[in-house]
């Protein structure tokens, strides 16, 4: 078991050595431990190796000049420099908020970026300024159009943080795919199948088997088939791989770049990087601050108030699960699998900083 | 068998009769029928009686004074003075797309309106100034979140509308449910069952019963279960609805107004009205407009281009159904069932125009 502030040092000092300046590190190392507590691993410690595989092979610029290369009174497009996504990511944020604090909102969509880790975490940053974050991104292509087999949109995430005053704010962060991907891996490993409407096999038939990915197989959109809505979640991850990469000038759908060294370089681009977008809203460019928070508090406490199902406890607002996480992980400390720990202690040799 | 333009001079000059300017019955027709030509007939002529016997019990207000009553460069919230939806959305999406032309994207939360028939009518106004438009609205509380058997939420809709160049554009409108109300009604009609995932019964247990709404039970939320994600479903339409809702003053969630006569006022108000939610976004706030829509035209022939699944004829874009419909009704004409109408003649005789 790990401290929070164990692995925050660990990440922040790996990245310092792999030549991020001090300030990078930092954000970089934020956003991983950010996944660990909210319970997002599949974000957190395990992909540290993918982002050190991509620096030792060339491909992630670690001193990037992320720059404003357009913008209107309330947008702006952002060049990543081929940044470790965070700090693309972070720095777009930034403006969005900027940008919304004199035109009342702020939309920035960025290319040349990479992974970017927990979009959640982005969207958050607007909570602080009393504003509305919302944070989209693409991602690698495994999932298909509905009544299609080709591989054509990542899970595409969308996250939304709303402020409140007593309550906890409201925060949704979730792929527009029933789950996932690292759910999958965790069933493969576990020799588990997994529940139908969460993956296809190259024909397009219902799967079960959560390694079909490795056999042509995709992931299907929220709604799983055309009768349960299908076509809606494909909707939505359309909808954020064009916000992403067509808004930023990044390459979309199918030619999004990989996000690990082990897959090659594609051959076809038609934009630059990964695509990130962002967006800042001053809730008092809508109301007065204090009331909307005060209505943000009798909205969550409306639906805290919902009955549970059958067999059910509570009703949860979006947010919830994350929060009960980060207190257990804060108070527990994080641990992590020998697989992962083997990985982070190779890195940490080969790097030159003390682990474990 | 009507055409496209009998119906749309009828429906105006109902609305006419009914006290609404020459201008507010021309949008009111208009929105009315473009939901026919789209297909969406649930928000077509079949309407026209809700909104005639809100009307008669002095539940709408047909000389409303619509404005804005909260601005910055970006934003605004309108005030739409109980007029029927579609004048106030229209005015507000217009509003939205004057704060794009200066501040680069425009957003507008309108609060004290009514239902707006489709949520697409408004994101499509955008396409024409080269801009993106997007539409939301809350509605009346059918809809459970993840978890609880209360009626918290409508099937709150999403519409982005995304300009091309070639190619016709990108037109995703979508309820936040694997289906729309309308189709609960249809297959009750025909005397058949739903499948599992629309609906559950008064305790949360899955049901078939296209019917169960009459006896406690309530729709679902995109994904249907938590297995297959209704937790994201749930948080996509609690968005349209705070963002609907919250965002203008308007009633959120359980406190939506009923968007029928034969429904009682409802005693608690935690707002004005129904809420709806507009943005504008000029495409050149982010690329050049042409070389955006013409990125638009290769993602379009990109995901066209994908491979069908076994015994799918093809792939499509979101926009064609709608559109093929379009094309097709504009040859054919619009065929209105008996009942509807016998109340369209019912309406036309008590108010004062020739009807069939």
């Amino acid at each position: 078991m790990y401290t929070y502030s164990y692995l925050l040092d660990f990440t922040k000092q790996v990245f310092g050595k792999m030549g991020c300046s001090e300030k990078d590190a930092e954000i970089i190392a934020d956003v991983f431990l950010a996944a660990e507590l909210r319970g997002h691993a599949s974000h957190g410690m395990i992909r540290i190796k993918d982002y050190y595989e991509l620096w030792k092979a060339g491909r992630i610029n670690v001193k990037p000049d992320v720059k404003v290369v357009h913008e209107t009174p309330s947008t702006a497009v952002v060049d990543g420099d081929n940044a470790v996504g965070m700090v693309a990511a972070r720095r777009s944020m930034e403006i969005a908020i900027e940008k919304a604090v004199t035109a009342g909102t702020g939309w920035v969509a960025t290319n040349n970026s990479n992974h970017f880790g927990i979009a959640g975490y982005y969207s958050m940053m607007a909570l602080r300024k009393d504003m509305i974050g919302i944070c989209l991104t693409n991602a690698n292509p495994l999932v298909a159009p509905t009544f299609s087999i080709s591989r054509m949109m990542g899970t595409n995430p969308i996250a939304v943080a709303i402020p409140s005053l007593k309550q906890p704010p409201f925060v949704a962060d979730f792929a527009t795919t029933p789950i996932a991907r690292g759910k999958l891996a965790v069933s493969e490993k576990k020799g588990e199948k997994v529940p139908f409407g969460y993956v296809q096999d190259k024909s397009g038939n219902p799967s079960n088997d959560p390694a079909i990915l490795k056999s042509g197989g995709s992931m299907l959109t929220l709604g799983g088939d055309r009768i349960h809505g299908s076509h809606k979640g494909y909707c939505l991850s359309a909808i954020v791989d064009i916000f992403s990469a067509v808004f930023s000038g990044a390459n979309f759908g199918p030619f999004v770049p990989p996000s690990v060294a082990y897959l090659p370089v594609l051959d076809k681009k038609v934009g630059k990087g990964t695509g990130h977008f962002f967006g800042a809203m001053r809730i008092d460019a809508f109301q007065p601050a204090g009331e909307f928070k005060s209505k943000m508090d009798e909205w969550i406490e409306t639906f805290r108030s919902a009955i549970p199902a059958a067999g059910q406890e509570k009703v949860l607002i979006p947010g919830d699960p994350e929060r009960e996480c980060e207190e257990r992980i804060m108070r527990e400390g994080i641990s992590l699998v020998p697989a992962i720990e083997k990985d982070l202690r190779d890195i940490a040799s080969a790097i030159g900083v003390p682990f474990g």
